[in-house]
């Protein structure tokens, strides 16, 4: 009987990863050889998605990758706290920011899937989407910098691409809009979420959708639907609201 | 003393529910007699909320569900594999999405609730909730081949009825404009959320209010708020955002 | 070697301080003394992040707050009942709604907050905010009837100030539009969030952003941008949003 | 149907004993209040074993007890203490001496086996057992300053009589020799057991059987099968045994 | 990497052999179907101590040979009953003796180390070794009513042979007196141990060693040490004490 | 406040100390540094009973000890499978044997006995004699290739000098006949247990006590109360039991 992959023993991974790269903000006791654990709960978990012969290189790749996994993540935790008043140090970042859970298992997973693993990647995004409401493809494409705050209901589709120092609020989608069918039925993987530049920040509940550049220096306000191209070192609004005063009741609105 | 109800013995019965159905995917030892451990949790839990006489039939009426319960459920997960390009197999749905956890507790919460169990159907859907931030009503009727993509933030009121093929994206509300109140001050109870019809789509972050009816066949964009109703075959978008070049300061959005 | 805060001891108290409030809806066993034990956490738990020397007064002023944290989340539960024409008896939002959950630890938050306590309030909310979505910020200040129904993506940010009977659905963001850095290029806290006067509803999915006041009596739509000062007694809605008959395709929207 | 005892809840009980009794030696929390537990415990365990009308009375009978059995526990600590020179504080023996286990775990049983409790005692004095080896019948009669060291081995049989300031040694067996059967063939449970009078000593594994009694102030030295009455203030000693000088082999033993 | 011998495992297997054989009497659910759960556990033991492709036909055989195990079981809890006038029912015996813990261990053990099961067998002794003291080798033969009271400190070798009928008390050796080594220096493993016929009781504390018999319908009195053969119906006992009257000062003994 | 020493911390340590001295029979995972974490949770546990400031240079002198333990325990293995023709290879002797458990315990807790440690090492070989039955007193001093069979109720006394290829049998006491108590009443804790000198074996269940040298190359018979000097290369054994042909009833015992 072929095993399942375990939820469980990734979640255990999972830790291990954080208590690599952030040790001080880590439950995992200090004399844990970090790297060997991981290495381990890989060989074990590997081979329930793909051949075991290919195991050990994937899981020795993972391990490599890590030095370069942690690097992103202090940039990350450098930008949400450049990007919040609130913040007193890089520490209260990593303790109670969602960031850090949702940004240590897409960066892993990301690394994972860029490995050819199939599967275990978007379990792992999964884990992080249910703890956080935040919900990034392993396959998208994210730069340095990349701040989230608040977070609940934040979507990175597939195929997106983001820049360097971009920074989105809740609710914000960079979604698909449409997209075609093969001769089987099956819905065809091409292209087909946003690009997002270099500086780009989205407020709270817009949603970008299909394969639209947003330029470079770019502020997009929050609760817009927006389908088409940006330029560069653009700011876009939502049309105004309409006021009505003194209200008798609310079937009005 | 009476009893109370024990949300730790209803996420087993949950387990349970997912092992009788998918049983590739669950964690629950291949030979436990699922619908006999479904049957005692429930004689076990119902009598907190319910007379204890009337417990055993509703739970044998449960327990009859289960495959009606399954076949739904399988509708939704083709749904799911339907509508996303990234899915290679349905198993990655049954692992990977948020539809089943959600799906799962709402078709087991809306049959006892049609059972006329009291409280425990809230309980189930609010688990779900906050596992995938999506909040559906255990009263709302839903057809079959229904799916959600990532869904964090959606709402559907109790009073919701959504047809078969209906597909809503993450923050989508089907929700409540007004309700009266009674002699006693008490909010009345009567159908006040949306009707769905086949083949809807609604995308991010739209809000559909009140007792409106959505025609069949439409397409509903994103970060809309709706109050009335829109005939069949409808494509419905948000008004164009305002665009501003070469903006030198974000207080302008 | 410094101790580190325990996630899992401050999730302990909480279960604790949900004890003392609601003991009818509490798993922790009836012989328990709830402010004893209470205490003794926060003489172990505050030493890791204060002086040692100050523990035993905060912790006594914490315990000491209880009741009248207890009577502002009973007002809280009122209103959810009163807003929510599904809801059956007060139990049922004790059990089943993410608002206990969530003003459980904002409130207690906020109270550590005011006694001076740094990261653990934050540790608190960001705690509830993983469990419901909702993410209010310690730091906010709240009247007493507050009510949030279904609440995903729900953000509050640290300097609102939020009157009596306000009611929020899901995905309603109080924010900051823009902020400044200080000479060493740290953002400034400064007063950057709304004020909602007295007896305001906000609908689902809207982005309220900067220093703003939503006067008292107000109604503001749902999926609305909102940077701008609104006077008493308003309603608020979105344009309306463009309809386009018998579409042939999702390309359009 | 009919709910089974519980084992775990009865060794919750005896570690609530414990906290009362000693409670700086118990890890149960401090703000616990122990008598209010430990009849909760009994009011859900009693009713398996016997009418759920005469469980309330029973309960409050143990917990009123609890202070007498402390009494007694705190003279057997001390009569450990006397008699091992190896002893260097009573917290000492309470920590690392198997006979606070065992007394509690028997005083507790007796009390309960006196109220007429049935299978419970049973089950408290076989946990100690099984902990420690010493396997006391609840319904024995043992006085104050009751000391046991080592204590693998010992059996203390139902209808045995002990007096103050008895000390038993590893492997006594204070037993039975024989007994008759009734006219269906069970046997008959009838005095059968050694009275031991105050002041007696006796040496590791010695068997005392049958209806005899041991005089007061009496020393019983070890490996001795005694099965008849020693007068007050004697010593007994097994027969010399046989020495062979420059032995070559084991064959001969 | 080789997977060693799980103990927690082999624990789960016995409760599970504890609930076929007395369902009444365990914490298992009803819903377990019991035979199939132990051979899952057995496929995935077995292959740590033999190859793998054996495993099939000994679990397959273990799980045949539970009825017969079960009914030499019901067999030892009646002679237990027959010989201990405190007992008032078998379930007593079930619940609150060590026989049923160490049987069913050692006649589970007894059928593996038929089969041709290695170390596993040792491994399931000697956790009943540990919870009751009582040491019995999966070697051994024993009859149906075997009975054992209090029971600690009792060893039966691997070589022995016990008819039916036989009653052992508390710290009774079936012990090896000697044995001889082989050309390698290993000890000769041939047999060694005591032979009892049926109806054979051996009181606390007697060391029977070597190939020796003890014929049917024998009394072994306690704390004898007995190297040689003894005839049917015989009763044996240890010499006679020597007592010393109005003994000052223990150092006589 | 003092924080008390825990239980449940010191067998975490032990399962450490068995890691670190047979990693192929641990349940630690390999990326565990040993020695590392025995260190942190002595720094954890020794300032519970002595000075804080005398804790790291205990914790370091145990961990460089930790060498030398597992080379004795090593000998005893080895002694154990060179006196039980049972054994088929070493690993059988560290899984399916007690001895391992109590001289892991014992070595352990003898060497922080000689470091100067109050209290924890009695509570780490009460630990072993919980488990196994056997009980031996840390102050003890025990040489190479020491063995244990069986050992359910073996004692070893504070003041016994036990030395090399000692082989002890269940049951076997090496304890004290009596003491004197000092002017305030305590009993005096002087040289009061036996001397066994190399080679000697010990039978089951016999007694051995007060400071009496058993010389080298003894066999000491089992059941045998022994309180004087034996020269070397003596058998001792009890003297012969009374026998009784045709014995009709066990009263006669």
């Amino acid at each position: 009987m072929n095993k399942s992959t375990s939820t469980r023993e990734l979640e255990r991974m999972m830790d291990l990863v954080k208590y690599v790269i952030f040790p001080d903000y880590s439950d995992v006791p200090k004399w844990t050889d970090g790297p060997a654990a991981i290495r381990e709960i890989l060989l074990d978990q590997l081979p329930t998605v793909m051949a075991e012969t290919a195991a050990p290189a994937v899981a020795q790749s993972f391990v490599n990758a890590l030095p370069e996994i942690g690097r992103l993540l202090n940039t990350d935790v450098q930008a949400v706290a450049h990007n919040d008043p609130a913040v007193r140090d890089l520490g209260e970042v990593v303790l109670c920011y969602p960031l850090v859970k949702v940004m240590l298992n897409y960066r892993s997973a990301h690394c994972l899937h860029e490995l050819g693993v199939p599967r275990i990647p978007r379990i792992l995004t999964e884990m992080a989407h249910s703890a956080t409401g935040i919900d990034i493809h392993p396959a998208a494409t994210i730069g340095e910098y990349f701040a989230i705050d608040h977070g609940t209901g934040v979507v990175v589709g597939a195929t997106s691409i983001i820049g360097n120092h971009v920074m989105l609020y809740q609710g914000v989608t960079l979604g698909a809009k449409s997209f075609s069918y093969d001769e089987q039925g099956h819905p065809i993987d091409k292209p087909r979420h946003p690009i997002l530049e270099d500086n780009v920040t989205v407020y709270s509940n817009t949603s970008i959708l299909g394969r639209v550049t947003i330029g470079h220096d770019t502020i997009v306000g929050g609760n817009i639907w927006l389908t088409h191209d940006v330029p560069p070192c653009s700011i876009i609004r939502q049309g105004r609201a309409v006021e009505i005063r003194d209200a008798q009741d609310s079937a009005e609105i």
